[in-house]
């Protein structure tokens, strides 16, 4: 199974490019790539590279464009998550890897009333969040940022769809599938989920006053993550039929 | 946040039910249950029951039923996998977890021809699957068995819907979500997944003569773990619009 590489958009000077010393010695040592031949760079911007190398060695790799295309992998929707940090870092982790694979675009990681961890290693989150892109074909990283609070990540949210999960025994909760399919083709969403114990009551009123709508994952209690997971995964499920990606 | 407990059928005698050791070890220490409290104890095998603690220590609980349902937070469909066992134990455990929180009834681990592992420890799988069901509020147990080839997992299935998720490049598979809505309200399903390097073509030739229809999960190459995962949500998010599952 071919792995894409990664390069950052400055290391990419016309028909060349380069790779950082960490994917060098990958190439050179664990994947045994040498002179002549080819190798998928991507850079994380939507770059997508074909180059056939032309120096390698376990501390550089330097080769030759020989095809580049725009957005591959990438979905035509665009889907945020507003995901609250968890205890457990490897859940969160672990929920960054699926995300990317599930076609998101941005993870703003949430500090709610409920949030007991404030704070996230961003090495980290860098490291998972690349390694996933190359994993998974695509040519652009989830982005990311500093923990936010519901105020400033509600400032960001535009004229998007905006969903909050929240569990099923809320009769105000609609299904998932049912709720994007009657929004018809939103070109961007913004989907909000809470930590271990959920968002407060609080909360939920101050989000759905502000626009957002409650939406039901079924009858059990999921975790979080898995509540967060499933929710994209129905997006991306639901936007395939409606919506293809670049191929 | 309640967790159920759980205890084995047999522990159940007329109005009254012991817990085994080590949940009674957990009920005592950690969440620090006493006389006269309430707990809601699942058997793992559909039955339900609210008890009231008249006898507990470190070693042992024992209680009086006060109330006993049936099947609640089981799903009125009936979701089968058969997943290929993966090199990272860990990867397929969290797909356990996952999977009982979505509402699979059964896990068949499949051994394919790009199967690398070949076994699985029971104790480890019984103990996932034991904690999701209560952590996520289920009365039954997701039911497995010992590793499986495709011959003898395919020999398991009836006339129920059969899917096997297959890689997006493949014209002749259909979006997941179409392909559900159109076979209607099935009462039993069997998707099929494969092993990193997915199943062979050779497997996939096989498995559509007997019938089973190939589903493509979008554009992106996805994780086994996460096709795993992915397909079981958009499954249970489906028909949780149609078929109520057991309040």
């Amino acid at each position: 199974m071919t792995t894409y590489f990664y390069t950052p958009p400055d290391r990419v000077h016309g028909d060349r490019l380069t790779l950082p010393p960490d994917e060098a010695l990958h190439a050179f040592r664990v994947v045994r790539r040498r002179t002549g031949d080819e190798i998928v760079v991507v850079d994380g911007a939507g770059g997508w590279y074909r180059v056939v190398i032309d120096g390698i060695d376990a501390h550089q790799v330097a080769g030759r464009i020989v095809e580049r295309r725009e957005e591959v992998g990438e979905p035509a929707f665009r889907l945020r998550v507003g995901m609250a940090l968890l205890k457990q870092e490897k859940r969160f982790s672990h929920f960054l890897e699926k995300a990317t694979e599930l076609g998101v675009s941005e993870v703003i990681p949430l500090v709610t009333a409920r949030t007991e961890k404030q704070s996230i290693r961003p090495a980290r989150v860098e490291h998972v969040l690349q390694a996933a892109m190359k994993q998974c074909l695509r040519s652009r990283v989830v982005s990311t940022a500093e923990p936010r609070s519901l105020v400033e990540c509600l400032s960001g949210v535009g004229a998007e769809l905006l969903l909050v999960c929240h569990e099923a025994s809320d009769a105000a909760s609609d299904a998932l599938l049912d709720v994007i399919a009657r929004a018809g083709t939103p070109p961007a969403l913004t989907v909000l989920v809470g930590p271990e114990g959920g968002f407060t009551d609080d909360e939920v009123a101050r989000l759905t006053a502000a626009g957002a709508r409650a939406v039901s994952l079924g009858e059990r209690r999921l975790r979080a993550e898995t509540a967060a997971i499933a929710v994209c995964a129905g997006i991306m499920l639901h936007y395939q039929r409606h919506i293809p990606s670049t191929p």
